[in-house]
Order: structure tokens, then C-alpha cells, then sequence
């Protein structure tokens, strides 16, 4: 892999402590980082290098770091010698001054770990030291979710990239997307031909996206009462997970192309402001930085079609949220029940095709199999294709670090761009502009009854997921 | 369940010590033999009740038998209880008179464990002893494979059966047919939307068909050498697994509409006596009770085609050998690749839908997935239905058991009535006329490589049965 500088906007941040750090600790012990790969980690507060290095020891061994374990020291001080220390202001010429004499590379990564306030400062000084483009090598940056807080927010912010930067420069971030699973949706559909030819309204019944939590918001309030739900998961990993599952093959396996198909989902997903639901869980405006009469959605339930012929009147219904029952991402088609089921003793369980993004990540297919004995008894089991069963086998990458490597190679698939967090924002704001008292839920339940009823109107109910399968 | 009276011609045979008496144990065992159910066995030798208990006892503990465990004392004598000894010549009346007084319940099953040329005497006593029919209960015949030994002779022995019996109350015995994997391919069939949609030509690209076995023909060489590798297997197991496999959906889910569209498949098989392969394995010339310059098969490889519409020009290829390779009985429905895969690397690896009657007992799909990793490369992995990886989970019967059971209750579904079994022979027959001298395979081989030729000349080859799904 080439060599670059990876110049890390805000090293002193809780993204930088939580993601980034750790990545190129598993990337330095299984030697991806080239050998005249150098970081510099700006920040404000003054700090000599051997303190730097101590601040990455004590990340590293933090408990709520992403990807914690073992810290080689051999591998650690392999990494130490990488990082140099920058202390500055953002808004400050000097900084950039500084920092140009450390980029040892022409090959530049800029992240940006920083309040996105503080960007256009940022952008501004790189361009104005000519380290927005380059002629010899390659110049990308990252940046984190959110991008934005509703549509006219997200489009003046890639307005504000695009004018110092080509969207193939820019690499917008959402460790959702690097996660194993997600991304072999993809290869699960489109290398197969035997499950694609059932993804569509005539053999789909409905769709449904769950992604529970059943914790709180920790210590998050300060953030999270600002954004809700909704705007939180809802708005880009709920949606990004809906276009793999469902978008057409692409006419080849580029970013380019797989990034045309997800839009034209998004694009087609059709907001229903009637057939949303707001929940909070009880004592959430107890927590920690939370208003004392906040209205903040701490769960919301949605059902959407989307309107292209394959998925005609298929509804989708999508939830997310915290404090529930159990912690679990998934995705679940779920198909029509054969006819032939019905003058036989078959039972009434759909087939359902299963995404599991986490826990017990796998790709499994509920069927109803013949129960081994005398009678021809029918019971729901799973046709599984699992992850983890076996640690030995598969070595799953962090998603953070696969995120990574990817952007050190100009890979955009796994990225977001900004036609598909513009077309996110245009189907989330009508819904959004519903909000107003959330119902209450009791903490381990599954949201409040009103998400029940939104099924039930249309004789459907919402699937438990289940973990009976892919168990480690 | 109705009480019975279990009368056995030939309790001294080799079938009734491999699977009848271990079978009636395990129900014993089980508390399934109601209590008045009574057995009475039959054969030449002189022998006082306490030495059939002693035999029965001795049978348990063999060590070829099909079914062996722990015998638990009190469940044995329970079993021994039931069991009246009857020594007599079937061609005697007093064999009969004896029999009689025996008989204490009104539902008679009787069991023919003996050589097929004695049927018409038995038969004909069991007529004239008014032990044919019942007006107040049911009486009922079971026989075990083969059915003659080819279309003529299975026509004569089917025309003696009828000329007794009505066909409700003949059960023609295949133990194959009991096995759990084997049934299921019906429910999982068509209690489940999602495959049958694929189960034809427009994805389907070949069928195969292997049962193989790694072992000689040990101590059989007096039965096998008159019969051969096409008969012993293909005539009844394998032609049974492919209609199971291919049968349309029956209208109900009897017996009899079951029945009906299994025999569908098997009358509109193609005998291709050019593309049929005969093999015969190195010293199997040698063995114990073979002729010295015999040309019997112990393996064989066909090419047909079911002559319907749904399955138009899928090659179906059926191959069955003794000391090949490994054990291993299954059917691959392969499917065709998707064009989508041409423009990407997603190899060409096709998708199988494995039906592993044994061993690793499953229905599994291949598919291919991601390696998980920072690449898209592509691996082949299983989606796995398995039957034994938690044995407390399901207790699998016996499928003699099963089968037995299912007599008791007057179940036909998985046992073969005599269209079937004729239009099975009508299909052999002019294949069989094709033997000559077989060509000879080494031990622990694939069989003869005119074998693989048969497939290569189609632009195929011979999937080898894996061994890493369904592990226990």
C-alpha cells in the first residue's frame, strides 16, 4: 500500500480515542501502515511527544475504547514512532505552518475529528497552503456522521466540500458501513443467482429493519438530545442497510455504479408523515444533559414503500431504538406463505430471509422443516450461514479499520456520498417535521404500543429477532 | 396404536435380526407396542420359548446389527414377553393351525422375511386359513426389496401379491425410504416458498445423484453377484430420492397423491442405454461367493432426462459404486450461474442445493460469500440445515423404526407400491441390457474414468460430496 501522512484533526477526541487510534494499533500489528507512513495528531492543548505517547498507551488500554485487547509493546512503540504532536488552533496560520513541515508524504489524509463548526476553518487554510489538491500524489479527507441535521444543512455542508474538494476526495464515514456483514449483503445477492430471483413484490410479503438497543443513552445526553432517534440511525445506517438489501445488481461491481443503484432507492423511498411513531423511554429526561421536558425520540417506528416496480405496494417497516428489549440489528424479508400450505398442516411461519448485522452476525433463512420423528409435524428452523461459528476461520477486521484501509485506497464503495445523505435528508425531514410528544415505554419492552398497532393495521406484526441461530 | 399381532415368517433370517428385532426394541424401548400387541415368529428350527428369548437376546448384541445400544434388562424381558415362539414348515397346514391360536388381536401385520419363491405358499394358507382379509379389523403384508429383478418378474410377484391382497395392504419395504433427510426433501419442499420457485430448467444447469460407498461387498458376494451395483441401489433408492426431489407439488398430502406424482417423474424418465457406464472394482472377482470371471457391476454412471416441461434438457446423472472414494449418498441440484457474475471476479463456482441423506445429514445450499477482510474475494460457503449437530436437540428415529410405525398406522407415503416399482424396472431394463464386461476401477477411486467422461463430454464434472457441512 502506499505510504501517506494521515493528519488527524482533534487526536485529543473521543472519535479519535474510540476508532481511530485503536485501528492503526491493529494496523501497525499486522503491518499495513508502509513503512514511511507518519501521523500527526493536531490539537490545542500543549503537549510534549512523550506525552502524546503516553496519551496512546492510556487510549489504547481504555475500557470503552471499539477494539480493545493485548498491547504489544514492541508494536506500540513501532506506532509511537509514527505520531508526531502538533499543538495549535485551528483558525491559526501558524498551525499549518507547522504542520506542513511534517507531512513527510505526497500522499495526505486529512481527518477530521473535530466539531463540523470548526470545518470551513479548516478547508480555508488547506486550500490557501495548497494542501487541498495535489499534482503528485493523492489528497483525500474524512470526515464523520452526521452529515447535517436535516436537508439544507447537509447540502450546505457539501457545498462547503465540494468547493475546496472533488467528491472523490472526500470520504464521508459511517462505521456502519464497514462491518462484514452489511457489506456481503452485496455479495450474498448479486454472486448467487438463487435468492435474487425471489427479491421482488412477487414473492415478498413485506421488509423489515430493526435496530434495538437495550441500553440508554449513557452519557451521551448532551448529543443525543439534540438528534433523536430518527435522525441517528434512522437517517443513514437504517437506510444504507435498506438500499443493499434491496437495490438492483449494479451494471458492474464499482463504488460508481453500486453508489447509482442505493440512490435510486433512496430517492424512490417514499416518506408516509401518517404512519410514523415516536417513542421515549421512562426516565430519559432524567439522564444526564437531557432537558428536563425534552420530547426527544429515543425510538421511532416508520413504514415506507419504495416506489419502483420490483417492490410495488411491499411494505417496509423500519424501527429503531434504545432501552429495548434486546440489542440487535437485522434485516428481515419476509416472503408469502406458499398456497399449497394451506390444505396440508404446514402452519402459518413465513420464510424469512435474515441479515444479521450483529450480535450472532449471519446470513440465515428461516424455513419450516418436517420435525425429525413419526408424524410429519411442521417446525421453523434455519438454514444458516454464520460469521463467527468458527474464530479460526474467519479474521473479521474492525469496521473502523476496514473503513480505513479503504479510504488509503481510494475505495469509496463502503462511504457515503452526497447525493445519497441529500436523498436520506429529503425522505427524513417530512417525517422529522411529525415529531411532537413521543408516546412513553417502559425500559425492556419494545417501544410503545403504537408501533405494534402500525403493523397490526395492515395484519402484520413486528418479528422478535431471534438467537437461535449462529450462536458462537 | 392399535394392538396388534406381528407374525414373522423367517425369525431366524438375516433381516429379521438386522432390523425388525433391534426395531421392535427400540419401540419396546419406547412404550410404542401397545399392550396387548403380541409377536409371534416363525421359522424351521426346533427351538422352546426360553431359546428364542436367549436368540433375541443374543441378536441384540450383535454386532452388525442396524441398530445397536445398551439393552436395558427390564425393556428386554417386556419385548420377550410378547414373543411366542411358532416352529413349522410354511408349506403345512399345521404350520397354520398353530398360527391361529396365536393370533389374539384383530390386527395382523404380517412380515415376510423370507425368500421371495416361498411367498405363494404363504400367501396361499394365509387365503385359505381366512388370514388374507378381516372384516373386523385390518391385516396387513409387509415384503422387503427387491421386487423381482426386473420388469416381468416384478409384474408376476405383483400380480401374486394383488391376486391376495388388496394394495392398501401390501407395504413393499425400502429401509431408505425411512431415513429422515429423505422425508424431509418433501416438506422442506413445499412447506417453503422460497426454493421451489428456483426447481426448474430456467435455473436449474444438472441434477446429480451419487450414492457411494467405500467398502466392498463383503460377505454378500452370494446375493450382490446376481444383482449388481444398477439394481441393489439404482433401480429403487436413487430412483426414489429423484422423484422425491422432482415430483410436482401433490395435490393433498397423502399417500396416494404423493405416490401419484412420484411416479410421474419415474414413467417420464429417458433410459439412455448409450450413456450408461459400467464399473467393476479391482479383486472384486476375488471375493467370497463370486464368480471367478464375473461381470457384475459394482459401480455404475447414467445420463437421463425427465420428459416434462419443467425439467427440459436438465441432464440428470446418477452414479452408485461400492469401494469408491468415500460414503456418501446425496442429490446436487446445481444451478446455473448468473450472467451478472462475468463482469466481476466472483469466480465460477455454481450454487448447489445439497440434499445429504447421509452422512452429515442436511439441506444446504453452496453459495458463494465475501471473505470476510479488506477485499471482495470470493469464497464458497454452505447456508446449512442440519439434522445431527445437537443430537439432545432432535432424536432421530430408526428408519426401520419409522417405517414400521407407519405400517402399524396404515401409512403408505414412503413405501412403494407396485406401479412405481414396475415403472422403475420398465426404466432399468433396457439399461441393464447394455452390461457387458465393466471396466475396471481401483479401490478408493471415483470408479472408472469412462465415468467422468460421461459428464466431461457435456462440459461437466462429478461434484465430490464435502465433508464440511454438518459436522457434528
Amino acid at each position: 500500500m502506499d505510504s501517506f501522512t494521515l493528519v488527524i484533526f482533534g487526536i485529543t477526541s473521543n472519535l479519535a480515542q474510540k476508532y481511530m487510534i485503536p485501528a492503526l494499533y491493529d494496523m501497525e500489528e499486522k503491518g499495513m501502515l508502509a513503512i514511511d507512513t507518519n501521523i500527526v495528531g493536531i490539537a490545542r492543548r500543549q503537549m510534549a511527544n512523550e506525552d502524546l505517547h503516553k496519551y496512546i498507551g492510556q487510549v489504547l488500554n481504555m475500557e470503552n475504547i471499539h477494539h480493545r485487547h493485548a498491547i504489544k509493546e514492541e508494536v506500540f512503540n513501532r506506532l509511537c514512532d509514527r505520531f508526531e504532536y502538533l499543538s495549535g488552533e485551528i483558525e491559526d496560520q501558524t498551525t499549518y505552518d507547522n504542520l506542513k513541515k511534517e507531512l513527510k508524504n505526497k500522499n495526505i489524509i486529512f481527518y477530521l475529528a473535530t466539531y463540523p463548526e470548526l470545518y470551513s476553518y479548516i478547508f480555508e487554510h488547506l486550500q490557501k497552503n495548497n494542501l487541498s489538491k495535489s499534482r503528485t500524489g493523492w489528497i483525500r479527507l474524512m470526515i464523520e456522521k452526521p452529515i447535517g441535521h436535516d436537508l439544507p444543512s447537509a447540502k450546505a455542508l457539501n457545498g462547503l466540500l465540494t468547493g475546496y474538494f472533488t467528491e472523490d476526495q472526500i470520504f464521508r464515514l459511517d462505521h456502519y458501513l464497514g462491518k462484514e456483514t452489511l457489506q456481503n449483503i452485496l455479495t450474498f445477492r448479486f454472486a448467487n443467482d438463487i435468492f435474487e430471483p425471489l427479491i421482488n413484490k412477487n414473492f415478498i410479503d413485506h421488509i423489515q429493519i430493526t435496530a434495538s438497543e437495550d441500553f440508554g443513552i449513557g452519557k451521551r445526553g448532551g448529543y443525543y438530545d439534540q438528534v433523536g432517534a430518527l435522525k441517528d440511525v434512522g437517517q443513514n445506517h437504517q437506510l444504507q442497510m435498506l438500499s443493499f438489501a434491496t437495490m438492483d445488481a449494479p451494471a458492474k461491481f464499482t463504488s460508481l455504479s453500486i453508489a447509482k443503484e442505493k440512490i435510486k432507492i433512496i430517492k424512490n423511498l417514499q416518506p408516509l408523515p401518517d404512519h410514523i411513531v415516536f417513542g421515549q423511554y421512562e426516565g430519559y429526561q432524567q439522564e444526564e444533559n437531557v432537558l428536563p421536558d425534552s420530547s426527544t425520540d429515543t425510538f421511532y417506528a416508520l413504514k415506507t414503500f419504495i416506489k419502483n416496480s420490483r417492490f410495488e405496494n411491499v411494505p417496509i417497516y423500519i424501527r429503531a431504538g434504545k432501552k429495548l428489549n434486546q440489542t440487535a440489528t437485522e434485516i428481515s424479508i419476509v416472503f408469502k406463505n406458499p398456497p399449497n400450505r394451506l390444505h396440508v398442516n404446514f402452519g402459518d411461519e413465513p420464510n424469512v430471509l435474515i441479515y444479521r448485522i450483529q450480535p450472532n452476525e449471519g446470513i440465515v433463512f428461516k424455513i419450516s422443516t418436517k420435525l425429525p420423528g413419526y408424524e410429519t409435524k411442521i417446525k421453523p428452523e434455519y438454514m444458516q450461514y454464520c460469521y463467527r461459528i468458527d474464530p479460526h476461520k474467519h479474521y473479521i477486521p474492525d469496521p473502523y479499520e476496514k473503513l480505513l484501509v479503504d479510504a488509503m485506497r481510494g475505495e469509496h464503495t463502503f462511504f457515503n456520498d452526497a447525493e445519497a445523505v441529500e436523498a436520506q435528508w429529503a425522505f427524513i425531514d417530512p417525517l422529522a417535521a411529525r415529531r411532537g410528544k413521543p408516546a412513553q415505554y417502559k425500559a425492556g419492552s419494545w417501544g410503545p404500543k403504537e408501533a405494534d398497532r402500525l403493523l397490526e393495521k395492515d395484519g402484520r406484526k413486528w418479528l422478535e429477532p431471534s438467537m437461535d441461530f449462529c450462536r458462537i
